[in-house]
């Protein structure tokens, strides 16, 4: 699967993933204009909003990320939209990143490995795809019997896994800083155990399917981690609305400009309208304003990349 | 909440709670037999499943505990079954406790927090319940802001949770155990976390709704944590088919027999079965050994916490 990623960035020139995070809050008016106003007719304007979202982003760029609880937040509805959007993603030739930070052990965590990335066993034991989505986010509270169950389900299916290493919230470095006996923070620790198991199953392009979550607010800590996690692709959030700048994310790509996919959410979808336009604004305006900000985001990440002098494989 | 469960715990003389996890390997072949195989049929057959387990366990537990792992792994259908398990519960008079092991930051936790414990805005900003559980675990890999919003939404709701300190499996050390700057490990800083965050919403029995999970398999650790966190709740895992046993959880409960719900998931629903039995046990029989195993655990608990003279208050 990140050999898939990696093509679809050289392919759009462009290491960005567009995060699909459906706040009725903040999606536009003209989107919400229903005349019920229940669970599943909510669920319905979530697929229409993401929808349009996909048709104006998938020539630009090689992703989009799915936060799982804007979706899940409307139960069974919801993850209704979750699925339908998954699948016209796909159609569009987007890979599908499921920001979702699932995390437990033993059959449980196969349970979460084979409902979200493999495939399930229906009644008489067929096995069956559910939500199909290429990339999970894994949260390692529970230490490596909690990551074992995803790595062995993406070698099977050909799926892949970004394992939180270091978030990019304040609050982070809580627990992911902690100094251990060795003399490692959390972070290092996990992205050395992360680098071993990245080892063992690495594509074409040097890179591996197991890959870490690494902020962008914490550009120090992604030089470190950078360093350990040779074979591991980088999902980095903060950029944005969160404060990461496009300079802020470059260590987090290798020397030929490979290695991260940076996301997006809110600064793409939503912080580029007043509450005022929010009321007001045409599906039309709103999806050059999508577009808009969309290739900005792909020339600040390229324009860096040159400036680095690390974009010469794309 | 914490004070409905307590109030449910006296009334049942039973401090513990029975998961939930429909792992349709191993539900008994008369529950499965169905002619057709969909996801939809395997919903349904779970939903069926968990009513007759809740018809069976209700008068003699305060509580069930559902995995949610085995519910979304079949997609939108399976959170259906999800929805209809936890409102028949509820019609049973059950505490519903969701382990999900949620853990995100911002409005994203926000999303999660009002999906499963509080209400979200549908189109028109009505807001609505969705999941309506009582309590749900979350993981504090993030640190305390990815806390803050589920504990924000509990004291709105009056719901509560299980925030991961020390969990039950072999490998939970390994980012648990670490020894912060303070000389304090990663769960008995989150502990103290947690007892300042409990303290400031305790209910009439001494508990607060902001709770914690605690192995039963690590009972030297849950001796120092319950001197912590004197006013958080234990729901603790890891009794029976992991390998705790009543002396082990004993540390769990203060001296009057309270602060702690005990789990058990495999050992009720399935270990009490040969691969044989599976196959040919009937509804009737397969329901009478769950009803024996019930009654054993809730007897062994009990039994424990007389002979360390902690039932006083049952």
């Amino acid at each position: 699967m990140i050999d898939r990623l990696i093509e679809k960035i050289r392919m759009t020139k462009n290491p960005s993933v567009i995060g699909l995070d459906p706040d009725l809050t903040k999606i536009p008016l003209c989107y919400r204009q229903k005349s019920n106003v229940s669970l599943k007719d909510t669920a319905d304007v979530i697929i229409n909003f993401n929808c349009d979202i996909i048709d104006t982003v998938a020539p630009y760029v090689p992703a989009v990320k799915l936060q799982m609880a804007f979706y899940e937040a409307y139960g069974s509805y919801g993850v209704r939209a979750f699925e339908e959007t998954v699948a016209y993603a796909k159609t569009k030739g987007l890979i599908v990143i499921e920001d979702a930070k699932r995390n437990d052990i033993g059959n449980t965590a196969r349970a979460y490995a084979n409902g979200h990335l493999g495939k399930m066993p229906l009644l008489d034991g067929t096995p069956s795809s559910v939500f199909d989505v290429d990339f999970l986010t894994v949260t390692p509270f529970l230490g490596s019997e909690s990551i074992r169950p995803f790595v062995e389900t993406c070698n099977v299916f050909h799926k892949g896994i970004f394992v939180l290493v270091k978030t990019s919230n304040p609050s982070a470095g809580e627990i992911q800083d902690q100094v251990t006996a060795e003399g490692y923070t959390v972070s290092e620790m996990l992205a050395h155990q992360l680098e071993e198991l990245a080892k063992l199953s690495v594509g074409k392009y040097g890179y591996s399917s197991i890959g870490a979550v690494v902020g962008a607010t914490y550009p120090k800590d992604a030089v470190k981690l950078r360093r350990v996690m040779k074979h591991c692709c980088f999902l980095v959030p903060g950029f944005g609305a969160q404060g990461g700048s496009a300079d802020d994310v470059m260590p987090c790509f290798d020397e030929k400009g490979l290695g991260a996919i940076v996301n997006s959410s809110r600064g793409i979808l939503y912080t580029h309208m007043t509450d005022d336009e929010r009321n007001t604004i045409t599906k039309d305006e709103y999806l050059i304003r999508v577009k808009k900000q969309t290739v900005e985001m792909q020339q600040q990440l390229y324009h860096a990349l040159s400036a680095d002098k690390k974009s010469m494989c794309y």
